[in-house]
C-alpha cells in the first residue's frame, strides 16, 4: 500500500484558506521550503481540482496528480487528471513505481482520504495568523485520535507538528 | 487597560468543540492543569453563556464572567452575568480590582474580542486529534498577524503555543 502524507500550512486558529480561490502564498519560506523538499522526496502530489488551479503553474519537478470530475481537463505537462475512487488512483500510481505520495488538500480530498483511511501521516505548518472564518483541513466530522511524532520550529514564529493517524 | 489572555485546547485541525453543548472533556489533564493554574492567577475567566453551561460547576475559586443576552439568569455562587459592551464588562472589572483575566470562548464572545481589539495574548494547546467539522476558535473573517512568544510540549503529545496579537 503507498504511503500517504498530508501535508498542510494552517493558521494559529486551523485555516488552510479564506476560501477557495485563495493562493497559499500567506506561508513562510520555510514552509514553502520544507513543502518543496518533502514532495520532491516523494515525487507525486495529489490535490483537488481547485487547490490545483489556485497555483500560478504546476509544481515542478514532481507529478501533479490532480483530482477532478470534469470530463476534459486541459493536458498540461507534469499533470496526471484522476478520478474516481482514490484507492484505484493510488493503484494506479504503485503501478507506475511510486511507494508514496503527499496530499496536498484542499480539505473535500483531504476528508475523502481520512475517512478511507488513506492517510497515514500527518504534516502540519502553524503559521502566527488568524483569518477567523476560512476553509478548515476537513470539512465533515470525524473523531480521530493522532500520535505526535514531532514537534519543531522551522523558523522562529512558525511551528511544524508531524502526526500518525491512529484509526 | 485590562490585559486580556484567550486560552484555548483545540484539536490539531483547530476544533475546540463538535458542537455547542460539547463539555470539553477531551483535553489532556496538563491542559487542564495549565487552566486552572493561569486562570487562578487572573483570578477571572470571561465566556459565553453557551461555554458556560458545558460545565457540571462554576470554575471555582475564580470570577466566572458570564456574557448572557438572558434577562433573569439564576443567581449562582462565584458567578458575575454581564451583557452589553466588551469595554464595559472590563471597565467594571477594573473597578473591582482585576488587572486582567482570561477569555475562555466560545467562539463568538473569542470573535467579538478580537474585533475590538481587547485579545491581548492567546495560549493554544494543541491536542492530537481531529473533529473536522466543530466549532472553530472564531467564526467571522478577520486577518490578524500573530507573534509567537512560547512553544512547548506540556506533554508528550499536547503542544502550548502562546502569541502576542498584533494589530
Amino acid at each position: 500500500m503507498m504511503k500517504i502524507i498530508m501535508m498542510m500550512a494552517m493558521t494559529a486558529d486551523g485555516k488552510i484558506a479564506k476560501n477557495d480561490n485563495h493562493f497559499p502564498n500567506w506561508t513562510s519560506k520555510e514552509d514553502k521550503a520544507m513543502f518543496a523538499k518533502i514532495t520532491k522526496e516523494h515525487r507525486a502530489v495529489l490535490m483537488g481540482d481547485k487547490t490545483f488551479w489556485t497555483f500560478p503553474v504546476p509544481l515542478p519537478e514532481r507529478l501533479n496528480v490532480v483530482f477532478t470530475l470534469e470530463n476534459n481537463p486541459p493536458k498540461i505537462e507534469g499533470v496526471k487528471w484522476v478520478s474516481g475512487e482514490p484507492e484505484k488512483v493510488l493503484e494506479e500510481l504503485e503501478e507506475m513505481g511510486y511507494n508514496s505520495a503527499v496530499l496536498g488538500g484542499g480539505c473535500y480530498l483531504n476528508t475523502l482520504f481520512l475517512r478511507k483511511k488513506l492517510i497515514d501521516e500527518i504534516i502540519l505548518t502553524i503559521e502566527p495568523k488568524i483569518f477567523g472564518g476560512g476553509l478548515s483541513l476537513f470539512n465533515e466530522n470525524v473523531n480521530i485520535d493522532l500520535e505526535l511524532l514531532e514537534a519543531k520550529k522551522i523558523n522562529n514564529q512558525s511551528i511544524m507538528l508531524r502526526y500518525k493517524v491512529l484509526y
